[in-house]
Order: C-alpha cells, then sequence, then structure tokens
C-alpha cells in the first residue's frame, strides 16, 4: 500500500450513494495488494486510516455543510463490506469509526450533536472507543466544571490510531453513566499495544488506561446541567454495532471466496487417481459443487443483511424519540438473526475453501487463513448460542431483549 | 373447507399488491382449517381450486380489462408462499397455474396472447400441463388445418380439476416442437389418477393419455403460417417455474415452524431429568436455541427467494425481446441458487420440527409429518447436485447453463 | 410373510453367537419381503412375534437347560439390528423383550430369576411393559397376600402380542416402587389399540388400561417378607434400555441405505442436463459422493455401539453388585453418546437417501419413508438436547448423570 | 521441553502394549510443555526427534533382537494418537517413521528386511522419505554395480533431522520403479528448509535436491541381479499411510477438546445477558451441550479409527503374500472411511472450540489455534471428496480403487 501516490487518486468526495461504494472499491483495491503482508507485519494501522481520510470514507456520514458525504447507513454498510473484502481489519476500524462518530445523536443534547459533527467532519477525525462493556466503567469524578476519567479498559479498538476517542464511566458515588468524546493524543490515554490475537490484528484492539482525564460537563453526552435528559436513551440503544460487524463478516467471506476461486482457477491442480482425469481442476465436479454451495449460501446471507440493514437504516435515520420499545427490540431480533446467519456463512467459507484450493494453498505465502483467523476472532465478540436464544425467545414467547450493549 | 359459506366472504377482487396478500392469507386460513384431513383423503382438489377462483386468486395476473388484478410476478410469488404456508400441494398448483397461464407470453404470437388471456381470465379457467420434459415428447401429426396429439406423459399436474391443459410435442417427421393450449374436458385426455407418492398429494399429478386430440394450427403456439416464428424461444425460455418452487418451498416450512412452535407452546412437556427443570417448555434453553436458529434460516431464505423473485419479476415484466443469452443465463444461475437455499432450509426445518416438539407430536392426529413428506417430495423434482454444480460453474468459470427445462 | 411354510425351516436353535447372527439373517429376510406391506395393513404384529418364537430369537438369552440359546448380550444387541435392518418395529419388540425378560435379574431375588427365566425360556414367552416413566405411577394396594394394581398408562409397547406384561406401580400410602410380571392376557388388562403414530407403527404401542390387577405378593421384585431387598438398585438401574434403542436404529439405517443403493443401481436414472451425461446413474459422481459419505458415517456409528453395546454386555453379565456409582454413570454417559450417534447418523440417512435415488423414489409403493418416519419417531424417545447435555456434563464437570430409566 | 534431564527418566523399554502407550504419554506430556513455543519457533525438531530415540518410542515396531519393542501396529497406531495429541507434528513424524522402517517389509527381499530392521532397532534411526508421488520420479541411472538418483522433490518428510530417507525413481530408459534407504547426511541431499506452511509446521516439510546419490544395487528394494521380485507389490501397496493420518488426526483433535475443555473450566466466563445468569460458564446450557456433541463425535471417529487400525494391524502382521486384491481394495476402502471421519471430526473439533472458550481465547498466548492450523494443512493430503468417492463406488458398483499411493 503506498499511501502517498495512491491518494491523489481520489480528487473530492462522491455525491451519490453508488460514488461511494466506487470509491470504496478503489480503496479495497489499495488494501488489496498488500493485506497480507500488513496483516502479517502487525503495525498500527496509521497509514490505512489515512487512506480512509484521503479517500473521504471518514466522512461519508458527515453533514454536507462540512464537507462530509451527507450519505445514509444502508450506504455505510455497504462500504464497511467492501473494505473488509480486502482488509477484515480496517473494515471494522471503519464500521466502529461510524458508529462513535453517530453515537452523539443516540444521546447528545442537540448542541452537541452539532457539534461533534462539524468537528470530526470538516477535520476528518477517526474515531475509537474504549467502552468494553464487560469490564469495570471508568470511575467519573466531577470537580466542579469538569469530570475526570480514571480506570483501565481490557479491550479498545482503534487506539492510537484514532484522533477521538469515546469515554465511559459511572460517576462516583452515583449509578449514572456518562459518555464523552475526548482527543486521543493526551498524556492520561495510554494504549498498550497489547492486542496480539489470532484475527483482526491491524485493528490496534489492546487494552488501554485512562488516567485523569479531564472533561468538561459540556461535553458529557447528553447533559445539560449536569442532569442527564433521559430522552429515549433506553430504546435507542439497539445493538447497531451487530449489524456492523454482520457486514464486515460477509465482506471478509466474499474476500475469502473469491480468493479461493481465483486460486483455484489458476493454481490447483486436477487430482489424478481414481475419478474421471480431468485436466483442470476447474472440470472437476466436486469443485464446481463446492463453490456453487459456499456461492448461494453466500448470496442468501447476504440479501438478509442487507434487508436488516436497511430495517436499521431506517430507525437510524428516523428521529430518535419514534422509536417504541417494541420495534427496538424487534430490530434487536433481525439483527440478532443477521449476525447469526453472517457468522456462520463466513465461517464456513472461511473454513471450506482450503478444500476447494488444494494442499500447497496452506503456504503462509497464499495465506488463505487470513480469512478464517478474522471471522474466527470476531464472531466471538459475544456468543452466537445466545443470538440464537435470543431469537428463539422472540418467535416462541414474543418476549424481546433487554436493551444492554449486545442485544 | 366449506367452500360454500367461504367463498361468500370474497366480495370483488383486490385492487392493490397488499389487497391480494391479504386475499390469499384469507383464502390460506380457510385451506389451512383442515390441510390434515384433506391430504390423508387425497382426492383430486376439486374444491380448493374452486376456492382459488371464487377467492380471484387464478387472475391475479390477468388483464384488469378482463376482470384480472393486473397485478405482477412479485405479487403472484407472495400469494403462492402463503397459499403453500396453509396447504403445500395447492400452493404448488396455483403456482403452475400462474406459470402456464404465463406461458404464452413466452412463446405465442401477440394474437395469441390476448386470445388466452381474455379466455382464462374472463372465465376464471385453471390450468395445467402434460409436458414433463424427461418423458418422450408426445408425437404431433399434421392434418393441414389441424395438429393431433398422441402418446402418453408420466406427469402432468393439476390433471382432472384443470380447465386448460398445455400438451407439448414433436411434429412427426420433423425436430420442431410445438406447445398448444387445449381444453382438459375431453375424451382424448385420460388423467390415470395414479399419483400415490409422499407428498404433495393433492396436486393430482399423475400420469395422463393424450388419444387424437386435435388442436387448429393457429392454436400452435408462436406459429404463424404453420412456421414458428423464432423471436427469443431460446434465451426466453428460462426457469421461471424453479423460483416458483423456492416461493412454495418456503411457504410450506413456514407452515411448519409456525405449526411446531404453537404445539410447543401449548402442547410440549418440559423435560423432567437432568436438566435445569423448568416449569414449562417454552423455558428450555434448547427449545428456545433449536427454534431461533430455524427462525435465522428461514429469515435468510426469505429475503434472499424474495430478491430473486424481483429479478424474475423484472424479467418477466419487461419486453421478451431485451433479455439477452447472458442475462437469462445469469437469472437461471440465480434462481438456481435461491431453489438450493429454499430446499436446504425448508428440508432442514420439517426434519427438525420433530425434535422441538417432542414424541407426542408424532401422532397421526398432529400430523407433522405434512411438511417434511411434502418438501422432501417435491425437492426430488431436479437434483440438488446440480443445481449446485451450475451456480459452481458459473462462479468458478463463468460458463452459464444451457436453456432447458430445468436451467 | 407366511409364517406357517417359513417356520418349517427353523430346525433346532443354534449353539454359537455366528449361528445366532445367521439366524437372525434368516428371519430378517422373512421379514424383508413385505415389511412395507404390513407397516401400511398397520395390523397388531401377532405373526412377526410368532415368528420371533418359530426361530428361537425369543429365547436367545434364556438359560440353555430351559431350551434357551444361553448366549450375551453383545449377541441379542446384533440380533436385534439385523431384524431391524428388514422390520423396526420387529426390532424393536424385540429388543425391549429380551430387556424385560432380563430385568428380573435387576431387581429379583435368586429366586424369582430362576422361576421368570424358565416360566418364559421353556414356554417361548414374548413380554411387554406398561412402565413409561413419565405417566403417573400405577397405584397397588396391599390385600395381604396380594397386591392388587390399577390405573392407566399413555404408551405400553407390545401390549396385545405379548404373552407377559411388566406392571410397575407405587404402593399405596408410601413411597415404594413395585415392579411384577403378569400374564397379559385378563380381563383387567386392557390395550386400547390407540397407537396411530407416524412410525414404529407395528410395535402395538398404545395405551393400557389396568384394572384390578391382582398379583402374589411373592411376584413382587426383589421383596422378601414385604420389604424390598436394598440391593444395588439404584446404581443397576443403568439406561440400558438406550443401547437398545441404539442397535434398532443404525439397523433401520444400514436397512435404510442398503435399499436406496439397491433402487439407485436399478432404477434411478441419470441426468442429462448440463453435467457430465453419464449413462447409468451410479456413474454419476455426486452419487458416488454421496454414498461414500454416508456410507462411511454408518460404519464410524456401527462401530461405536459395537464398542459400547460391548461395555454394556460386561457389566449386563457381571455380578450386579459389582457395579459401582461412578461404573454405573460412567456407562450412562456412554451409552447416552452412542445413542446420540446412531440417532444423528440414521436421520441423516433416512432423509438424505431421496436425493440418491430420485424423484421417482417418492411412489408409495416404493416406500423409502418407512425409514425415515420409524427413525423420526422413536429417537424422540426422550430429547437429543438432553443426551448432549449429559454426555457434556461428564466431560466438563465430571458430573454423572443421577440414575433414571433415562440417564 | 528440556530433553537432558527428561531422558533420564526413561529407564529401559516397555515390554507390552500397554507399557508402550504409558511411555507414550510421558513423552506426549514433555512435549505439550512447550508444544505451542515450539510450533512459534519453527525450528527444525531435532530435540524432539532425540526424545522419541531417548524413550524408545521410534523402536517399538523393531525387532526385539536388536533392541526394538516388538509390538504390532495396533500399538504403533496408538502411540502416534498419544503424541499428536500434545503435538501433531511429532505425531506425523512418528507416524512416518514407522511407515519407512516398515516399507522395506512391503517391498523388500528377506536379506533386505533383516538388514534395514537392524540397522535402524539397533541405532535407533529415524526415518524420512522423499517420495512425493505427485512430483516427477527422480532418475536412476544404473552405473553397473550402483545406482545413481537425481531430481528435485517438492516435499519430503522429516528432512534433516532423519536419519535414513527413503527415495524413489525411475530407472533411466524404463518404466521400473526403485525404492532405496539411504543416509541422510550426504552431500547429495539438500533440503532446502522451505515449508512455511499453516500447520504441521514441526515436521520440516519442504522440497529436497538429490544430487549424485549413488546407492548399491543391493539396497534396491525387491531386486535380486537387477531384477525386481514381483512378489506382491502391487496388492501389498495399500494406502497404510492414510490410517496413520487418521490417527493422528483424532490425536490433535483430542488435545485440541481438553485443552478447550481446560480452559472453559477455569478461565471462561459466563455470559450476563440474557440468558440464566450463571456464576460459572460450566454451567451454561450450550457449553455443556456443545461439549456433549463434540466428546459423542469424538468417540465414535475414535471407536471406528480403532476398528479399521486393527484390520490394517492383521494384513501388516500376515503373510504379504496372503493378501488378496479384493482383500486389499476392501481395506483401503475401510481406511478412506475411517480417514474421513477423522478428518470431519477433528476439523469441526478444532473449528468448535473457540465458541466453547470464548472471545479472550483468541489471544495468541492462548494459542488454541495450533488445531485447526494443523488439521486444516494436513486433511489436504489428498482431497475428502474423492476419499468420499472410492467409499461410495465400493458400496455402490462394488469397485476397488486401484493401487495407488492414495488409494
Amino acid at each position: 500500500m503506498t499511501v502517498t501516490s495512491e491518494t491523489e487518486v481520489f480528487v473530492g468526495v462522491p455525491d451519490t450513494s453508488e460514488g461511494w461504494t466506487d470509491r470504496a472499491r478503489e480503496v479495497s483495491n489499495i488494501l488489496a495488494a498488500d493485506a497480507l503482508a500488513r496483516d502479517r507485519a502487525g503495525e498500527p494501522p496509521f497509514r490505512e486510516v489515512q487512506l480512509l481520510k484521503d479517500s473521504g470514507l471518514v466522512t461519508l456520514l458527515g453533514p454536507i455543510e462540512f464537507g462530509g458525504g451527507g450519505q445514509r447507513w444502508e450506504t455505510a454498510y455497504k462500504v464497511v463490506r467492501e473494505i473488509a473484502r480486502a482488509d477484515g481489519s480496517i473494515g471494522q476500524l471503519l464500521g466502529y469509526h461510524y458508529l462513535w462518530a453517530w453515537a452523539a445523536r443516540l444521546v447528545g443534547t442537540d448542541p452537541q450533536i452539532s457539534a461533534v459533527e462539524e468537528l470530526y467532519t470538516s477535520n476528518r477525525f477517526f474515531f475509537g472507543g474504549a467502552v468494553n462493556p464487560r469490564d469495570t466503567d471508568l470511575t467519573v469524578v466531577d470537580r466542579g466544571d469538569t469530570l475526570v476519567f480514571n480506570g483501565v479498559k481490557s479491550f479498545s479498538t482503534g487506539g492510537r490510531v484514532t484522533d477521538l476517542t469515546v469515554l465511559e464511566g459511572i460517576i462516583d458515588g452515583t449509578a449514572t453513566h456518562v459518555f464523552a468524546i475526548v482527543p486521543t493524543a493526551q498524556d492520561g490515554i495510554v494504549f498498550r499495544g497489547d492486542w496480539d490475537n489470532l484475527g483482526q490484528r491491524l485493528t490496534d484492539s489492546g487494552s488501554v488506561e485512562v488516567n485523569d482525564v479531564e472533561v468538561d460537563w459540556a461535553s458529557a453526552a447528553g447533559f445539560v446541567d449536569k442532569e442527564f435528559q433521559p430522552l429515549v436513551y433506553n430504546t435507542l440503544n439497539f445493538p447497531a454495532i451487530e449489524i456492523v460487524f454482520a457486514n464486515f463478516y460477509l465482506g471478509i467471506a466474499r474476500g475469502a471466496l473469491d480468493t479461493a476461486a481465483e486460486y483455484t482457477r489458476t493454481r490447483t491442480r486436477p487430482w489424478p487417481y481414481g475419478g474421471d482425469n480431468r485436466e483442470i481442476a476447474t472440470d472437476e465436479w466436486y469443485l464446481r459443487e463446492g463453490y456453487g454451495d459456499l456461492q448461494s449460501k453466500l448470496w442468501a446471507a447476504e440479501a438478509f443483511v442487507d434487508q436488516v440493514s436497511r430495517e436499521a437504516d431506517a430507525v437510524l435515520h428516523d428521529a430518535r424519540e419514534n422509536l417504541t420499545e417494541q420495534a427496538r427490540g424487534d430490530l434487536a431480533v433481525r439483527i440478532a438473526a443477521a449476525k447469526l446467519r453472517a457468522a456462520d456463512v463466513s465461517l464456513e467459507i472461511s473454513n471450506k475453501i482450503f478444500e476447494l484450493t488444494g494442499a500447497r494453498a496452506t503456504s503462509n505465502d497464499v495465506g488463505l487463513d487470513i480469512y478464517w483467523r478474522n471471522i474466527r476472532t470476531h464472531t466471538l465478540h459475544d456468543p452466537l448460542a445466545y443470538k440464537r436464544r435470543e431469537v428463539g425467545s422472540r418467535f416462541l414467547t414474543g418476549e424481546i431483549p433487554e436493551p444492554t450493549w449486545y442485544t
């Protein structure tokens, strides 16, 4: 990936959804060229994020008046999927960025929303978060005009390559949660760089220390005069992130299937013993049937995830007070189902492609394992068994999931 | 099913797509009331077809000027699926009827198209076909002004309950195929009533003898002065029937899953040994997870079949000469994939629901087997392995299937 | 099945394990000739049980001194599987008979054991049971010298075609369970003949009323002077019946696979469109691969069930006081696992054979559905999900199942 | 692995099969201690092979008179599986060593057999091979008293860590194949050290150059006076290596399942949202059911592979001239089926364990991916689809596979 020369390619920003997916395809092709090598190197993805900025993709959802694309989420999902086709990590980073950038809309006051959108759009700032809900919350101390955050989170995403970081904590002595967006580059935020996991290696997802990070009360999302405006927080907090997951899973799966097919076309050898003695591998019955099975499954998952993405898009662009508790729950269930299908089919594809390419394709310079490693790692984010249960509970008993970060 | 009283319910015909699917739901509910008993009895579905006529569903696609609904195929697919939810056989019959009624548009001349559409729409006639391509073709003798058909077909669909039958044969001494629509009620057409198979028992699908059935040359579809107008027959003949299959498979699967869930809610007993000692079955973990798994799979198949149904709809309502060979092939492959997903998920659901309802649900008065029998039978129409191969060939090599009745 | 003439074939009884399995094969071949027709007719299996008696199979486990075979359970399991290959119902009946005949050894006193074994062996009596543990127990009233049983059981097996029936109840006003073997033919036992279920149709498995059935205290299994001899009842009561299940499931699966293959060899037509244009179906790649997949899975299940059958055999022929609680639990877990594998593979085979035989094989005169109906019905006996849990609990936590009829 | 100190543990060699599997367990435990670290380092396994020598395992099959164990293959298979439980690479190396050491028995003359067995047993020499049949054969030139081998093989196994290497080539100008065992340490054999693949990383399996390697005619296996003794080569050459594969696959799978379970017991956290709120992970329903499912499948595969291993053992220890063509073919088919089951279940286990341990188990210091990488890599040795076909061909048509290295 030679960012310098490539970025000159990007002239202006697209003004249609199609233009944006074309732009995403350009970026994806640049990323694809050395995705494997970058994964092996495992460096923090500074250049990759710069590419997302240079191409304008980071502000696809941002207001047009500040130089953003003014697009809808439906396009953002497609873009995330397209980027993940080439590089699962960068697809995840971009998807998370879109979410954090949008988070103000879910819990912020109107002035906060405006301020955040102007800030990040006009500067092409990149978002990350240190909000992993399964850790203890950060502690937050009220110092009068400011709030001071302290604590450790075992996972964050984006870490060192972001410009802004979302913090979350509980105000000391209360049960009040507070979110704030802070500049990443400050002494009080220390990323430990300890993400050394099987997949999604370029997401800079390690643990982070938060030491005396001070935030103006004015930046406490949704607070006015130190009081949280109740709004519709609980019902709004639908698992928007999980449909982002589904989209980048399918991007990775599509990358896996296309890459494997290209290998089969050009490098797989037909098997000489006991079959039909084909001269080229693509004439082997089992390879045609095998690819057909996976392609049909991937198409079906894509159609379903597209459908649910449109459902999420409709809610995200509607006024937040219009979302009822029932509608939120039903959408959460649909998203759970979409994630399930995306996870299952991408796991199957990333595992089966080896049988469709052959023994030599296990060479590390081919690197087909990158797809399985990425999918296998991220699909564990929260247990698939619980997603099945959630969908089944709704179907069998009508029960909708309680609003949590996962459901 | 008490047709007499029920049909009074149907006042006029709907004029929106939604109105038609509502109408289909009404019909479906009537059929559901005794679907199992009618399947056990196995009588030719005269009353069922009358219900389809009385409700207006048979002319949903017919021109408005002759009293038809003037709807698009997208609605027809939904209606087929809705009917199949209650009664797989009747869903199949209705789907085949739509196809035969539309067949004139694929191969007929413009005057023939007009004549056929007026005839069947104004009379609410029901179509069947004796065209099974894996049998020897009927022989057709040219008698000057007329053509005379003879032969035997091992399968037809609809048989005795239809008003019009589509015949197909080869003109004696030539390689020329000819199609014609003839009145079903004539001495020369003898349905043997020998359909005694595992499923889809109410489709009256047995063998048929054709003895000296005489047809005016003017009725020979697509012929002008005894010459077939080449048109675009080969490229038009895409497997429109296979996307109909996919739709009624999913209807049957939905019926299966809903029926099973209702049984679980009301009759399944929790298991008392070695688990969590739940008081009601719907609190059993494995039942919630099991239903969630099936529901997510069915949703995904529905989304995909809907998507491909829209693609088929677009082609069917476009001018037939606009369809290129490549586009025809690509659509055939998409349809093959849609049928695969519909077949796989409906087979899985119709088999697995037993594990989610329990031993007593095998009682013949519960009759959950009807779904598996229907799906298991019809998904064998042509080998699923060949569908996988077809999709894989396109994906791997770019090869599109040759136009046949199946591909 | 012409019992009269066939039974003349059976001269004497075998005296080796191999001789017994050969004898079973002869019986199996007789049953296979009209298994489908008998299943369709659904009559109580009087003639079939007579065949089991005439062939000597019913006393395979009986003492040699009374004319029995004196064989071990390992042979009995093989015989059950062989019979089930031809007729799943009769395989089940024979397996249950072996269990009830052996039940005295588990709970009876030494004199009771001797008496029961002499009685049934010398008369070639056939056993059934009305003991379904998920119903309310029968009530038993102590009348001094006798016990009087009353109540209703929703399931029994064998019913009208048995000579002896095992009853179980709780003595009124106590928590004491009591088992007794009684003559089936008495006014107080009324089989309702209401077994009308999907599969295993010839097992005469309906509900039964027990009205004032009187039993000598001396026949109360395991009681001496009205006191139950504690022995080792709890630890002995391992789920011996579940390994019988696994054996007849595999018999049915083997019958299914062999029957399907014979159909494919002789009647399946190769597919003419879009593949390799084979001249015979057995040259189709997908059929060879499909049968290979199922055969390998069945072989594996057979090997495992054989292994666990030997483990059960060792315990059943050892002194009952030698079985520890831990060993009982571990064996129960192994049996649960064996049943799981047998159930899964037989479900898969009985469902998939349709894809390997083709559409015409759904004809009711072919009747391939009998295998799926039998397997689908009986594998619901107790939930497979609980079996998985049981095996997993042992593996993950060391926990062994509490002794119940199922675990 | 601190070989020096450990080897002092091994006193003498066992003299029973059980003693040998105990010995293997000791070695396995030593290997397990740092298997992951050694895999990451990827050094040629000199120390590991030394451990196999020090423990005596390398001569388990060797004649007792020369210090070998005099054991049967049944024990060798168990030992390979036990070693693979801890380290898949070393299990593979040991299994291949046993095969090469035994190869003389398949094609050698009696004096050659004696010489080879004395040589390797008394010296505890370790075997490797450069015989990959899918490469071009080496060329062999007859120089009168000697044969000279030249060429390149793209795969060999064991490479630099072996003492003896098996070469195979075709004598120049003829169609005659010749095998010979040569010292590994010679200038003419150059291992390129280029094995950089996904799994089985410690097998030193790269390409090898053979430059003017000279061999006495007397060492040409099976040749007497330059004439190959026809013997029974074709029928003997059954795929003995494939049942070795099946054994080390199952060893790896067992290692995977046990390691995952230990992680679940000690480190997996219960899921707090939307379920049963268990306090420890091992009480989660889906984890118990998940492990039970995998354990039951692994048990079944183990039982089957054990059974087929015994069948192979019987042939390998029988006089080679006793093996008929039919029996060879039938055994090849059974081995193919055993390998299929071992491959399928080990792929499933090595993939699914992630869902049973959770997101944090993807950390590279946990390293659960080693199992999937090893299994995924080696199960591609030859296509599983062809194994299914082979088993299906035998079942459906009676056809036995032609003798090749794979079938």
